[in-house]
């Protein structure tokens, strides 16, 4: 027995709080008994030989990888070593592990989408989702695109309530709300924007101004440049499991755009309706309603999407959210990941919204559809939930047979991203500093989320929580309850506390509920916020 | 008479080179004899009455303004002088001299469009354009908006000649030529890009990072951050005539962004057709397409575009480029501006891209069309000719009846720009770094400009020359010639050297030509360039 597992036998809390790694997506759940250090030196050497790791690539800190997976420092540092014998990597004291050798990415054949080797997650710690909250039978209220947020009920018609009122503009709600000033802010969506690494933002620009030649500052590829999209390249194979070649890369303006333009070529290709989840997120949902396509809901259970459901909806697409679904939280589980993949495989599209995935607790990481099929997904993510929205930058993956399609839609959008953020970021996620980032925010989220499990339990009775164990915010649900939750929003709203009603990010009606972000402000400022959540619930009951 | 009248009256060449100032549009030609130093006094009162310049705003260094009305500086020093007896400026030394006081802006009736008071431009030195090259009784080529390109016969189908080629694929072609390697660069539209500021853009983005707040880093205003806003806002007033409201101004990815917008909004308000300049800017009329609107070639001749025809097409809005047109170089004369107006007036939309316009050599600056009628103008102009295309950053200016449609087109495209970048622009437009910078590659270009001329001169025999007097480019037509000039662009790329084939840009036939760029490249390559083209030129005939 490794000494580690001795020491993990003890049920160190270390081992409980991590139960996996974001790196090759290693979950030490998945070693022999007695084998962890050779399953850790076979899990890195078989990432060398396909690819995912390629020469050049840095391993994680021996001390880092040792408390993401809850194992000894000296087994990580053994298999490092196993691999150093074997000529693979180089470790070079403080400058890291470097993969040296390892042979010339073989071509591996797409994985065949069923019967399918995904492993199915373990149930949610603490947020326990049963029944769907809205079931298939649940009257299904007529699709209105845009007007439909004209039906929510009110807590009140002037003031601060103005973005709950029945007479909602055609300005999306969600903008409305974000233009109101209140004193805590629980929207969801947001990270620690105070964490924002501006020394190394900086530090790397200036390097890559002294590096750009004349023609670098002309008009350039519109798919992004190519460090960039090489770099986002090993992003996602380190971090998501997910093999590209950086020409299936295109460089976006984030999710939003991407969703934009996957509108635009789909219309191209005769696509009308796309599928989404409800309850799902509305901004995506009026991004596609934007780009004139009738969106058609799908329930999501506790499972994920109703994969029934969506084959019997006839939509050509679908958008989903399956490692985090927005909002409930909930993971897409084995089977329903093996349908919707069989769906894809016959003719349908996957568009994978990647959100938050980065951001988990005390779960696995989730892989991304993505790495299980990629002619039949479309995948998209950026630095909104990483780094901070207001830097415009994210990724879409695309199959080859869109690809030409999409990256003429962002060429004729913008003509491309602006060069000089790309190819900093490029330098971040090169240099291991993005991943340093998020190891640092990532303590800070879990801190904040459980300062807002606390206050929930102490100020919101009845309220049932969901999703609590990966991303940037939580779901509440009032089942039984009969008040409205844009009431209830109002009346938080009144008392300077901004959150989202559930009902925002629903199509067909359910239990009345609030969607909370917690990683953008400090423990006190959440407490302070679920208190005052409490005193505008009680006003309602 | 003034000393500086003295001055001039001795016909010194610094008089000669420069006849007017972007500053206030000043040109001195407009000055009663023997009253400059009154008349000068009073333009600058006036734009402080009338809020142009607005307290806070900086006047140009004496020295500069000086030199670029051709007067003495000793003239400008004693206006200021004047405006600071008068409680008006506040000169400080080497801090400049400030506004420091004036009236809060009135509001500015609206100018009528017609009868209009813009001036008539002089006629362009060293190229003038007698009569439009393809008349408006011309045979018209069938419309085909994607497909004519194809139509162009070509100097060779494979190897270097490939843009050039008959089977044109459906990426843009002028992409597909940027992605070919050569020697010497002559594509029109870039300026010099050695010489961008990289320091002062560090220096700028390190203030800005510093100063930011947490909330900064979330999701934006779509329209642009306000900072921005109200800084275009001064540099239009400064430098282009123009007088906004930071509300009216869109902040875009550049003005490529802003035809893609307009186009969605155009077509949301009913309006399927959008006449075009002929010859006229492929990429823009390619970027108008894409956006699903038919375009109407409407001739330009040598006093820009011809009304008559535009009111005859039937169009709902007209794209020009009436201070520089592309790619003929022709000013839009006084009383074309006039039946423009007129026809805005009565409902048409009109679209101005104002592409170059800050780049001029010997000609007074021109007023922007948007300063003469706000209600029936959008505007848009961008970074990519003044500091770099690589930025992607412009804005754009709409009547007050589209705002809020093209503010929701640039919110669902990707909700607005990136932060550091749109501050970084406002800091150098706010402390005269931009000015600077303008003034400093203007030198450069003139320089550059003459290089080509002469090198035209001595190596294109019959080649007639269009347009040089502003701008980036200018247009040489072969009148009278019989050969394609896709044969001679193909043949120049053989030999190293890309440039644009003038047909590309025109939509009914004309002589053939090319659209030569002189802005990027150092004058011993223009002129190594421009001989080889005479090479290629020899070849064909």
């Amino acid at each position: 027995m490794d000494s580690a597992e001795a020491h993990r036998s003890k049920g160190s809390k270390r081992a409980e709080a991590v139960s996996g790694s974001d790196f090759l997506q290693l979950d030490v759940g998945q070693a022999p008994p007695g084998g962890r250090t050779e399953w850790l030196t076979d899990r890195i050497r078989a990432a060398i030989a396909d690819g995912t790791l390629p020469v050049g690539s840095r391993l994680p800190a021996g001390r880092v990888l040792a408390a993401e997976l809850g194992v000894s420092r000296g087994l990580v540092t053994e298999a490092y070593q196993r691999l150093a014998d074997a000529g693979q990597v180089l470790g070079r004291g403080r400058a890291g592990t470097t993969v040296v050798a390892g042979p010339m990415p073989a071509t591996v054949p797409a994985p065949v989408p069923s019967p399918m080797p995904a492993p199915v997650p373990a149930p949610v710690p603490r947020a326990p989702l049963s029944a769907a909250p809205t079931g298939p039978a649940a009257p299904t209220r007529p699709a209105a695109p845009t007007g439909q947020l004209g039906a929510i009920p009110s807590g009140g018609s002037h003031g601060p309530a103005g973005p709950f009122a029945p007479a909602v503009p055609s300005a999306p709600v969600v903008d409305a709300l974000r233009g109101v000033p209140c004193r805590i802010d629980l929207s969801p969506g947001v990270p620690d924007l105070t964490a924002f690494p501006r020394t190394a933002w900086l530090q790397a620009e200036r390097r890559v101004l002294a590096g750009l030649t004349a023609a670098d500052f002309g008009y350039g590829n519109p798919q992004g440049t190519p460090a960039l999209r090489a770099a986002v390249t090993g992003w996602l194979a380190r971090n998501r499991g997910i093999r590209a070649d950086p020409d299936e890369v295109v460089v976006v303006a984030g999710v939003a755009q991407a969703l934009g333009l996957l509108a635009h070529v789909l219309r191209e290709n005769g696509v009308r309706r796309v599928a989404v989840e409800d309850p799902g997120s509305l901004g995506a949902r009026q991004q596609l309603e934007y780009g004139r396509l009738e969106t058609v809901p799908v329930p999501v259970d506790g499972s994920g999407i109703d994969t029934a459901a969506l084959r019997a909806g006839g939509a050509g697409a679908v958008l989903l959210t399956p490692a985090h679904q927005f909002p409930t939280g909930v993971v897409l589980d084995g089977e329903r990941r093996r349908e919707l993949l069989g769906w894809a495989a016959a003719g349908g599209l996957v568009i994978e919204d990647d959100y938050d995935a980065e951001h988990r607790y005390d779960r696995a990481p989730v892989p991304a559809l993505r790495a299980l099929f990629p002619e039949g997904v479309c995948y998209a993510g950026s630095v909104s939930k990483l780094l901070a929205p207001a830097l415009r930058l994210g990724w879409l993956l695309v199959p080859p047979r869109l690809r030409d399609a999409v990256v003429a839609a962002k060429r004729y959008a913008d003509l491309g991203n602006p060069i000089l953020a790309q190819l900093v970021l490029a330098r971040l996620m090169d240099s291991g500093e993005l991943e340093r980032h998020l190891r640092f925010v990532r303590r800070r989220h879990r801190r904040r989320r459980d300062a807002m499990l606390r206050a929930i339990a102490a100020h919101l009775p009845g309220a049932r929580i969901h999703g609590a164990a990966a991303g940037l915010h939580l779901m509440v649900t009032f089942d039984g309850a009969d008040f409205e939750d844009t009431a209830l929003a109002a009346g938080a709203l009144a008392l300077g506390v901004k959150a989202h009603p559930l009902s925002w990010h629903r199509i067909r009606p359910g239990s009345p509920g609030l969607v909370l972000g917690y990683a953008a402000g400090p423990p006190g400022e959440l407490e302070e916020g679920i208190a005052l959540l409490g005193r505008a619930l009680g006003r309602l009951r």
